[in-house]
């Protein structure tokens, strides 16, 4: 791949049709490594993350991965750049992007250790939560109220926004709704965590943050993962097309966020936080 | 969550259809993290990876995510254990694996560091292809041959297989097939990685490695993680129910791996490898 990558990658295939094939061209996601490098008055610098997403958005990426992981808010932020280092080839300078801080970088923890508790009790889901606890509020109940016809809404709205590539399955969205049902932006990426990073990435940027008035839906699954970038964003609601999981429900219930699956058509699941649903 | 978590988790919830709820029972796909801790027999000891996953299999995990990451062969391996820390609560000791290796603990980056290359040229999808050149050779042509029929077969294999809670949705799977088409193992789990990781321990630790006569089906797409997974297997031909990304692609055309997406009825796309497909 020469210079900027893009959202797509054309390439020839051969498709096969019961026993008849034929060779076209084809549309992928792409997908390239992006490193976060963050970066201080003082002159330090530090790599904080290197996370394969589909190229597009990546300001928003970095803004938003920050934020989530608790390493810094958009107020923190002094400037987004690619890197311009001259050693650099086109293709991997659009695959670094830097963020300069006001201040020093963080002390923090190896990433691979975001599990691990402060307390000498081991790695567990309910340890993982405690961690959460130390650095994320609770989501105010009350602000926000909504009827199940708003809900069996949001699918539609969220793959008619999608681009025709993204309806094919080749790649994860999330979008924030208001209140009253209006998509306000869409994201998509390989990584569903990544779609998530980029929305709440724009929304910090953008001085949306926090969002406990606004709905999240994603495309397919919620993790717990999803659910702790949803609840370092403020969301109240978090809506999923397929199932939960039981760490994402247990955060939600144990933060206060209302978490629903399955929808489809005309029907849901509500794993938590049943009174922000009307009826 | 008290003691041994299970692979699902029974919770209260409410199902609306329409304007009507009503509570009922659900089951989840349990999410919890794994820590893998390697021992050496000098005993130095180092946390190598905590990834949330759903228990069962967890021993197949570990021996799976250190042969893809090349950090332990299954030869390498003398034992694998939960841990027995008397500190640790009970639901603790069995999110963590202890592998005991033989030798002593290789000198490892940091994890969040595999992308970057050991040349000057930045993160990109080419650099870290680059790095699997170092540890990966490419698959050996001529041993394997499908025809069309047997590929499309193999979807519904995987499905009939999966529990009943897997087709809802909530699990990704992972099946190994012969070149007969006959499924060998089949893993399923909340990260579609520690599915392909399970089923590459399993076939570790039963002397089945490499796998260059198998063919791998996985239920949602093919990202480089999980091409990256297969290679280090030996595995020659991977078939996935949705989209490659275009580094999966370029990562299987570059070792000479057959990949094939959209498979799903009597067609499928063949993005590489197309000479390991017969008519």
């Amino acid at each position: 791949m020469k210079g900027r990558p893009g959202p797509t990658t054309r390439i020839r295939i051969r498709e096969l049709s019961g026993a008849v094939g034929r060779d076209r061209r084809d549309d992928l996601a792409t997908e390239e490594p992006l490193e976060i490098r963050l970066t201080a008055p003082d002159g330090a610098r530090r790599t904080v993350a290197i996370t394969m997403r589909t190229p597009g958005h990546d300001f928003e990426l970095a803004a938003g991965f920050l934020h989530g992981e608790g390493l810094a808010g958009p107020k923190e932020i002094a400037a987004i750049a690619y890197c311009t280092d001259e050693d650099l080839p086109p293709e991997a300078r659009y695959n670094t992007v830097t963020v300069r801080l006001h201040g020093p970088i963080p002390d923090l923890p190896a990433l691979d250790r975001h599990f691990l508790t402060s307390s000498a009790c081991g790695v567990c889901g309910s340890a993982s939560l405690d961690v959460l606890r130390d650095r994320c509020v609770p989501i105010p109940r009350g602000l926000l109220e909504l009827t199940p016809e708003l809900l069996y809404g949001l699918p539609d709205a969220l793959r008619g926004a999608q681009g025709v590539f993204g309806k094919t399955g080749g790649l994860h969205a999330a979008g924030l709704f208001t209140a009253a049902g209006t998509l306000l932006a869409l994201r998509e990426d390989v990584g569903r965590h990544n779609a998530v990073d980029k929305l709440v990435g724009w929304a910090g940027l953008t001085e949306r943050l926090p969002l406990a008035e606004h709905v999240l839906m994603v495309s397919g699954r919620a993790s717990y993962e999803i659910m702790q970038k949803a609840l370092a964003a403020g969301i109240a609601v978090v809506c999923a097309v397929s199932a939960p999981s039981s760490l994402a429900v247990e955060l939600a219930r144990e933060f206060g966020m209302t978490l629903v699956g399955f929808l489809r058509g005309e029907r849901c699941n509500i794993y938590a936080g049943q009174e922000r649903i009307l009826g």
